[in-house]
């Protein structure tokens, strides 16, 4: 276990015990923010409430192959993703993020470095927002390492962003671009060394190395989220973690409306039509089948959102705010509840399920 | 799939998918309390803040072949216990439970009979102490059954108990019985079949059935929490998740004191003393290897707690309500940070180390 330094010295989470790896977590913690009364290392995490804002609760498991491959998803993503697809469906609510509990459930041999690396990847997505690890637990897994993480944020009460608004005549938007998830997922599940460099880079190129990281390292869109929540004129809301087709139905069936979705105007990445050319299943064509793969593909982590084309004005107005996070009208709401992808010449056609686990 | 009915019919939660057990769990929920504004159903649950209230979070996650072996744990109880390991970090803190959000992480070929039963025990629990279900998620596991829990409540800030506040001279109090949970552990373990009629009966009695009981459902000490934290004159306070010996070093870390345990004093059970005789570890006689096991052994979810000796008669007014838990005094906190075991005649020896895992 000596023999190279380094990592390797470090052994495995098996040989230190849980003890010693919440002790580790726990002295990479930042200083909590005065809101925390009790971090972690008491039976429970307590923090102080703040006037006037309802408290908003979300958890979301990764699980090694179901989820992740640790084949190509480097630990340090692995914690990074854990904790922002949380964050992503609080920013779906309009919330601000406040604090988390980091539930580890690790294979034995897994190395502490790897450990090390998975809770630093969180950790650093953690301070870009604001949130404080404030408890969790550690157990041994005697199969896949998983990672459940809960993540709390708070709102105030009549901003609360819901998927249960959206109204006939509502525009729909979506943040960001569609597909390069999935496109960079195809990327690294075929050839894991020729992405690895990709992790190295930050460039905001639109090609496969972007894909690839917005695979690895999805950005929550917290900050857009508190925006619409604050802008008053968004109607729904939901985060892509399954996709857009998906999306577009939850909405859809919560808010009891249907919806026209413009096939040209979804914002799929040059390099992701290129990836995913070829691949969607049940495709007529090369162009659908990218399209299918863009929007039935999980993992964008984008908002979509409604709002009545009268407050559009207003609502623009809010999105100058968004640090370059470009959001694109892609359809509106019907009354009529089917769910229809346009395409200019090629007609109307059903808008495709999304992506289910277990199936 | 068809052959029996019953739970044979439902299939398992492969087949029925991702959506239709979300479903299936949501349509069990009672009404929601007025406080939660949006439970089951959206990216993340809303609830209202209670005014002058602190919030408390925890969250434990039980793992299949690692807290529990299905062999021999009907799934009720696995979903009993995940909610009680929690609800009993909230009493611990003091707290009053709120809410709950449910990570499952599931075999494809888990029985859909069996996933309703697991939510069955968990949803029965939570009727009792008014806890709401908001949220949480299902993902399939490639391995072993987890389920994840996250619970939410309530306390007045300056109530709040932590392990932190133990004073020299203070007593050590814990309730209810020790040992019952780890002799119901080694029952199940040694013959299953023998103690299963055990789940049907629900009589007190000090008997193996009662160890059974205890191990299998644990009734977390969520109102004597509540007491004790309303008394005013506890000064610290843990569960015994990992046993007797543990929480007392945990108090005793956190409040930088020692302590003097009279094992005499140790209200561990007739029939756990049967049970547990000569299975202790580094045991130098039977009588010491019950005693040894009975304090290691984790899983009684009991309280343990901590009292100047002149608030005891405030503190037993208050522990008149705690609707027939009885709490026995078993020690006190020491200036000296030394942990001590005292046996009358025998003298006195170090407290023994507590359960850890990965070890």
């Amino acid at each position: 276990v000596l023999r190279f330094g380094g990592h390797l010295a470090l052994g495995t989470v098996g040989e230190v015990g849980e003890r010693a790896i919440i002790e580790r977590i726990r002295a990479r913690l930042a200083p909590p923010p005065p809101w925390v009364a009790l971090g972690v290392g008491d039976d429970a995490a307590v923090l102080r409430a703040e006037r006037n804002r309802a408290e908003v609760l979300t958890s979301d498991a990764l699980v090694e192959g179901v989820h992740f491959d640790r084949a190509y998803v480097p630990a340090a993503s692995i914690g990074h993703k854990a904790l922002a697809v949380n964050l992503s469906d609080l920013a779906a609510m309009g919330a601000e993020p406040r604090a988390a509990l980091l539930s580890l459930v690790l294979p034995a041999a897994l190395p502490v470095g790897d450990l090390d690396a998975m809770v630093g990847g969180l950790l650093a997505l953690a301070a870009i927002y604001g949130v404080a690890l404030v408890g969790g637990n550690v157990a041994r897994s005697p199969g896949p390492l998983m990672i459940d993480v809960t993540a709390t944020g708070v709102v105030k009460p009549r901003r609360v962003l819901t998927r249960a608004g959206a109204r006939p005549g509502d525009d729909v938007y979506v943040s960001g671009q569609v597909g390069a998830a999935a496109a960079g997922l195809r990327l690294c599940r075929d050839d894991d060394s020729t992405w690895r460099p990709a992790l190295a880079g930050r460039d905001d190129d639109d090609d496969e190395n972007h894909c690839v990281r917005r695979f690895l390292d999805p950005e929550p869109r917290v900050r857009l989220g508190q925006l619409l929540a604050k802008s008053g004129v968004v109607t729904a809301c939901i985060d892509l973690s399954d996709g857009l087709a998906d999306a577009v139905q939850q909405v859809a069936a919560a808010s009891r409306v249907g919806a026209i979705i413009e096939a040209a105007e979804i914002p799929v990445p040059d390099a992701a039509r290129r990836v995913l050319a070829g691949q969607g299943s049940g495709a007529a064509s090369p162009e659908d089948s990218w399209l299918r793969a863009a929007i039935t593909g999980g993992e964008d982590y984008e908002l979509l959102f409604t709002s009545p084309p009268r407050r559009r004005r207003t609502l623009m107005a809010s999105l100058r705010h968004a640090q370059g996070v470009a959001c694109t009208k892609i359809g509106r709401i019907t009354r009529d509840r089917r769910l229809v992808l346009r395409r200019g010449e090629g007609g109307d056609e059903a808008l495709p399920a999304g992506f289910a686990h277990f199936r």
